[in-house]
């Protein structure tokens, strides 16, 4: 059993901020990391979009920089493990992590998002034999070969772009007659003469015998299918919040995010949330440190007010 | 009279993130800037808790860089000059800058906050002759002469951590008996010997022919007065909303600052407000660019729905 002032749950972009402001505070506080810190991040090739790096950044320096921001605090406990059951609603609170038990007095969730999959028959089988949900982490093992990536928002058109340059073809299949992610993306991926739009189209089932050879692809408007052989499958089609360890008592939009006040407070006493795991609009590195701040300061509050 | 999809007040970290983030959704955005763009990074000088620099960074060197981000985007226009007035209840909505009316289907207020003053009878005619509300714009007036600093905050210890290693003496008054700011930068203050804290003492009376020569402290336990001779006294007490040109139809705090929802929509349809000039606990660098990037989105999506 070990005790902190605050337990910060989640070493993305969020968890790393809300630790770096209340190592600041004087905060007794541990940070619980399941992989290396970073996040999403550590799936994100190039970012170009967080203030204060105008020529961009790669995902993974980000993430280093994020993390080596927190070297200097001594105050600051790191905990390598995975978080298996929250006892968020007396004074102290309690979290178990893989076998053993912490307490603290606040604790900010920042446990982040989960890929939501197709809920096909056999995807679970070509997961990492074909199927991914990470061009980044994945993309050269299919260098030169044709890929489809399933989805229209910002992070298919994202990871086309970057699939774009490493695959022979990338077929983008999404099931409406126009993306929903940047126009900025759209324009840039016209410019790849080897990227096809595959507007108001699903798929329907995948083929293989030992890693993924082909899809089938159903278009919607007329209910007719065809075959289109790939060798990988990128799906972004959104994601589910990661904290499959959050108590019944905390306050949820109908996807499972967690609902916070402006302040990151959820409706538990001493239980904040910050980054994507939160009910919101913008999920963006940015706005994850800027939750990450707000929900410490609200940390550094609670504590002040309830044992300073 | 000059027309655009939205215009963003004020070039601070929360109008330069909205800009970028809206340059990058494609929109037609204009951003308006009274000075340089940096807001109030421009009177910060080091900054350490932006995540991304490690071994922190200069307030202007990370104002520069946000500025340098914007430079791809053919479809930001900036205009510089002050806002005078605001017409915002309308679909499509007025600003005047200077004596020029601009118009917008959206309005991204990022104005700031200006400085408050002490309101004794003599303030004003100080400003600048020994009064300054900015330690690293001013300081170096003050190398080795005796200062005083007013206030207990975050910026009244950074300030006087930085006067600290320029002025001889560094008196902080704080009218409490201890500091509302961070434990780590009283730590710090108390390394420096130059440094001498007087709680629970406020400034009654400023001194001095055409420059300041000292000041009357008031010791408020005992009622009791004293001369303290300092050439220089800094201002920390906190800050007040900078835009007096919000129109009466906006809904703010009993301090002017502008209430918002969770995704920094106002109550005013297509009129969003970000960084300082929300009525918010913590304001930082950090969460006025999530701020800005939040209230793009949202402007984004207001834009699309009703304009697209």
């Amino acid at each position: 059993m070990k005790r902190f002032d605050c337990l910060v749950i989640g070493a993305g972009p969020a968890g790393v901020c809300a630790a770096l402001y209340l190592a600041r505070f004087d905060v007794r506080v541990a940070l619980v990391e399941k992989l290396a810190p970073g996040g999403l991040l550590l799936q994100t090739s190039e970012v170009e979009n967080y203030p204060g790096f105008p020529k961009g950044i790669k995902g993974y320096e980000l993430a280093d920089a994020l993390d080596a921001q927190l070297a200097p605090y001594a105050n600051l406990t790191r905990i390598r493990g995975e978080v298996q059951e929250m006892e968020l609603g007396q004074d102290v609170k309690r979290v178990r992590i893989d076998d053993e038990w912490h307490e603290a007095h606040a604790v900010i969730i920042c446990a982040g998002v989960r890929y939501k999959s197709l809920g096909l028959p056999d995807e679970h089988k070509f997961i990492g034999k074909g199927l991914s949900f990470c061009a980044l982490c994945d993309a050269n093992f299919f260098r030169g070969q044709k890929v489809a990536v399933v989805g229209g928002g910002n992070s298919a058109l994202e990871e086309s772009l970057y699939l774009a340059k490493i695959a022979s073809e990338v077929h983008i299949i999404h099931r409406r007659d126009e993306f929903r992610g940047a126009p900025i993306y759209v324009s840039r991926l016209k410019e790849h003469a080897n990227v096809h739009f595959e507007y108001s189209t699903v798929v329907s089932a995948l083929h293989g015998d030992t890693a993924l050879e082909g899809i089938t692809l159903k278009r919607l408007h007329s209910g007719k299918e065809e075959f289109l052989p790939v060798q990988g499958m990128f799906i972004f089609i959104g994601f589910l919040p990661a904290g499959h360890f959050l108590p019944a008592e905390l306050e949820v939009d109908e996807n499972g995010f967690i609902h916070t006040d402006l302040e990151m407070r959820t409706k538990l006493p001493g239980v904040f949330a910050a980054g994507d795991i939160r009910a919101k609009l913008c999920r963006q590195v940015v706005t994850a440190v800027g939750d990450g701040a707000t929900a410490a300061n609200s940390a550094f509050t609670y504590l002040e007010r309830k044992h300073g």
